[in-house]
């Protein structure tokens, strides 16, 4: 056992929960208080109500003297690019590029025995890059980083805690999944679907199925979760997606972005005792 | 709009997190702060432990005064029936029991105007009756009931986190089942699993499948997370599970139970761009 390495930088990747702030667990607060350094990974422009949101967390939780908060603005990506089949290539270049800036970051303004921390949205093991961008520096190895993951709520969660709703039946699987993914399907291909990154409303797909238990689905649909503006649909898909299209435009013009996760459950809603 | 009724009992459904009290979130501190009564639902003998560090956050977290504790032991499942493939059936009518034993306490020990809670393991969307007990309770009806979830962080996420992963690669999904349904499906059906209520180290099926990728794949385990006993094993399943169904064993001999989850990769681990 040798003595811990006084070169070691310390990375946190703190899950903050999927928009309030209450959602913080006791173990990020003191995560929190202990940073120096607070790396902020944002798309240019854009999202900058989420900025803003982790912004407040920093102000409200970070400990004396306050930690030094560096954006490191997320290099563009090209969404044209995104959109094709090449995608997860197209992720992979764009994720380089983000390694190249975080690892000079941590290089240039994090002292050796210091800790940083990035605020991770939700929960940082869905649907989230900074877990494989922190892996990336560690195969790199240049900056010897000592590094951990403090979960967080998930918006899985949190709209199952909405809707009041356990996200299965007893005993059955839970499918997650992508907007993209079901649209490709066309059809349900399990009793429990949760839906995350859907750029439209992807589940209008199902009411096109030649399955009967895809036409009569049951959505739980949540947008803004967690925010001031949260907005929750629940019912039969085929009765509720014109009233889910509307809101979401309703959200996207009120904050200027948008995002939503549905819960379908093949057949119908779920019974008291399923 | 009418005034909220006065006669309406409040049931906080609270998820604590999957083992550490630094899990909890600052909503579910706020909501232990203000309970009148904590409902405690647990089997009988079996996991004392887990009642106990139950009882810990109550004493930890409770306002003053400090609210009353009613203990409501958990009727007696029948083993056997569980076993059997009438599994849902048995649970069921487990279930209207535990609803009347919870129903009866609420109308005779929590006063309208009162606020009871009932502390949820990990988080009450995945795997837990809970939901389904207030669901049941609000059917009938009988008691005014305003009831709202907590969420909390799941073990899913905690063995995420501990193992620092992302539970799929880039746009892919994520499968979460039962130790059952994977021994009776003996196959991956999905780049990304996670297994839990496991009464055995049901991945061996994998080691004994035609598919290369079953064979070849590839498990982060965690059991006991977020207690003092915590242990982790990742790696091939084929090097690594004799070492789980030991480090099981040994869990189990210390602590008097065992939880354990997977999470399983088709083929190998994930990449780090995956
Ligand atoms: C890049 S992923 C990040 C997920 C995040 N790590 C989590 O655990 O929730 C973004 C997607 O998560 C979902 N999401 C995240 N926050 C949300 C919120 N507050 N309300 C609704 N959906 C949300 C949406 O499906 C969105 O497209
Ligand atoms: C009845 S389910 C409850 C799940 C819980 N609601 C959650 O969100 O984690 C119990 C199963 O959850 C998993 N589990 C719960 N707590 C765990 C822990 N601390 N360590 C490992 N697995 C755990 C195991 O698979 C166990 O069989």
């Amino acid at each position: 056992m040798s003595a811990p390495d006084p070169a070691v930088r310390t990375l946190l990747l703190v899950g903050i929960g999927a928009g309030d702030p209450e959602l913080l667990t006791l173990q990020a607060v003191s995560a929190i208080a202990a940073l120096d350094v607070v790396l902020v990974l944002d798309k240019p422009g854009g999202a900058t109500d989420l900025t803003r949101m982790r912004e407040a967390l920093v102000r409200r939780f970070a400990g004396d003297p306050a930690p030094r908060v560096l954006l490191l603005p997320d290099p563009p990506r090209d969404r044209g690019e995104l959109d094709r089949p090449g995608y997860s290539g197209a992720v992979r270049s764009w994720h380089h590029r983000r390694a190249d800036l975080l690892e000079a970051a941590l290089a240039e303004q994090l002292l050796p025995g210091e800790t940083a921390g990035i605020l991770v949205w939700g929960d940082p093991a869905f649907y989230d890059s900074t877990v494989r961008l922190a892996q990336e520096l560690e195969r790199r190895g240049t900056v010897p980083l000592d590094w951990r993951v403090i979960p967080g709520i998930s918006s899985i969660q949190l709209l199952a805690a909405r809707h009041r709703l356990v996200l299965h039946g007893i005993g059955e699987p839970l499918h997650i999944t992508t907007g993209r993914r079901l649209a490709d399907a066309g059809t349900l291909q399990h009793e429990n679907t949760v839906v995350m990154l859907d750029a439209g409303v992807s589940a209008a797909v199902l009411l096109q199925s030649p399955e009967a238990a895809d036409r009569d689905a049951w959505i739980a649909w949540g947008a803004a979760l967690g925010t001031p503006s949260e907005v929750l649909v629940a019912g039969r898909l085929a009765e509720v997606i014109d009233e889910i299209g509307r809101t979401r435009d309703a959200v996207r013009a009120e904050r200027g972005w948008m995002m939503d996760i549905s819960y379908l459950r093949r057949g119908g809603p779920p019974g008291v005792a399923d």
